[in-house]
């Protein structure tokens, strides 16, 4: 393989209770990158559209993680890469990992498929490192493996696999507002009571139960979140509002979508998903606020090829 | 039916991550209670064996639930209880809730199994209630439905059964010291680190999925408590040793049951579990305190009938 176009998917992470450990892929919106295989070593970016990124390849983290892997694979050719952003960096759904992710991916394939998920997600953590000063996982390990993913541990890094019930659906708004990552962190309480923290263990423990026993009605109930969702919802205008106009049309729940602004729901079904899309998007035409919606399955393969020769 | 005679489980609750949110039933250890059918009502306890209760029955968590069910229903009849403790009060496997949750199946079979097992549940928290002041659900929970479960919440109450791994084998030791409940709380931090909470979480989520897809290893990894061992273990004497005998001896992972002094493990087969048995005998036989061992699979049938007419 000399050439490859890749998807590479938008991913939603904390899933309301599973802040820092839990994150899902969608299917509607994701970057599309190319990686064409040159003679001349090294990683050089071609082209970006749909988003004004550095082309250093130092800073961009898609460059940065494909430069790390030719280094550590002391790979004999160099890769040329263009990357089509499909979705807005600073919405909330992980703009920098689906770079990162694609990246690893992508010069994965160039090497011959020789690394495993877990491997790839280190690399691409790398990338979110490059991106935003942390290597945090929970974006990139869901850009990696699809599905929903449980960040188990850091150290060591493991990843659980989780499973996706086939009518999930998840509607999204992207509000276009910014969101500073380090206001949406200073917002964090560092201490909890440890009440709370049962609470929140519980509702993990019951969404994950219920993906595996396909009980939308438990997922439901446990997307809850008492600890960053009731802080953090004061960055993001209107989010009371969208998330009860989301469940008044039936949706299993809603929450904020990594460090937002983009508030995702989540559905059991097409119809009740298209209900949930209407009656946000009616909750939000006046508040004066651009916005972005999306609708889409949960994407349980993860990065992807959709071309390669 | 007139007469049953009954075996309820000893349970383990918190199994390390999941503080006041998980418990599971163990097989080898419990109470054996017969009720009969009485044309007088009320509730009267004929005779208690194995341990030093009251035969108060307002008192008595077992006939304080059967006189509340009673009640409830305005039965026409009366119940006539025996009791035999098959395992000591303040082991910290759950007595007053085997007490409490046979009590709720016993009389539940006698008014000809009008309740469902989250209605049984809550009227053996009530015997919780009556024995330790708190309406605790993780033991009568775990009694009730047996296997692993899940408080996804208390209000309103939402159990969630958890599949049991067929090889899943429990080795516990039971040091003859007391430990005070009160002792036990009073050690608990009220408030904690945010990032121990998002630790403890990841725990819960993967034990969970580990129960789901039959992966010891994932249990294993998982079987980690960083917020209530670290300080509840300073109250059981030779806690690490006997934690790292069972460690040595190839246990998946060990910890507090309930709030002690029983220490369990978890452990993938018998022959392990044997292995593990010896190992935490060894560690404890020369500590000068008394204490009891037992091996068990987990009990995945709850409360039972041993015998009836």
């Amino acid at each position: 393989m000399n050439y490859l176009k890749i998807f590479a998917p938008a991913t939603v992470a904390n899933v309301s209770c599973g802040f820092d450990s839990l994150g899902f892929a969608v299917d509607a919106i994701g970057d599309e990158m190319t990686f064409t295989k040159t003679a001349e070593k090294g990683v050089k970016i071609t082209n970006i559209t749909g988003a004004n990124l550095t082309y250093d390849v130092d800073k961009n983290a898609a460059s940065a993680v494909v430069k790390k892997i030719l280094n550590e694979t002391n790979a004999d050719f160099g890769i040329e890469l263009t990357i089509h952003k499909g979705f807005s960096p600073g919405s909330g759904l992980g703009s920098s990992a689906a770079s990162a992710a694609g990246a690893a991916f992508g010069a994965n394939q160039l090497l011959g498929n020789i690394y495993s998920e877990l491997e790839l997600t280190k690399f691409a953590m790398f990338g979110e490192e490059v991106a935003c000063g942390t290597p945090i996982a929970d974006n990139v390990a869901a850009a990696v493996y699809g599905g929903f993913v449980l960040i188990r541990s850091y150290q060591p890094l493991e990843i659980v696999k989780l499973p996706v019930p086939s009518e999930l659906r998840v509607v999204a708004i992207h509000p276009q507002i910014e969101v500073k990552t380090k206001d949406a962190r200073d917002v964090l309480p560092t201490k909890i009571a440890l009440k709370d923290a049962v609470t929140q263990w519980a509702n993990v423990g019951g969404l994950i139960a219920g993906l595996y026993a396909n009980n939308y009605e438990l997922i439901g109930n446990s997307l809850v979140d008492i600890i960053v969702e009731p802080v953090r919802k004061t960055l993001i205008p209107h989010f009371d509002d969208v998330k009860n106009a989301a469940l008044k049309a039936g949706a299993l729940g809603a929450g904020i979508s990594g460090s937002g602004p983009t508030i995702f729901a989540l559905c059991k079904g097409e119809e009740v998903a298209e209900e949930v899309y209407k009656n946000i998007k009616e909750s939000y035409k006046n508040t004066g606020i651009a916005f972005e919606m999306f609708t889409s399955k949960v994407n349980n393969e993860g990065t992807k090829i959709i071309e390669s020769k």
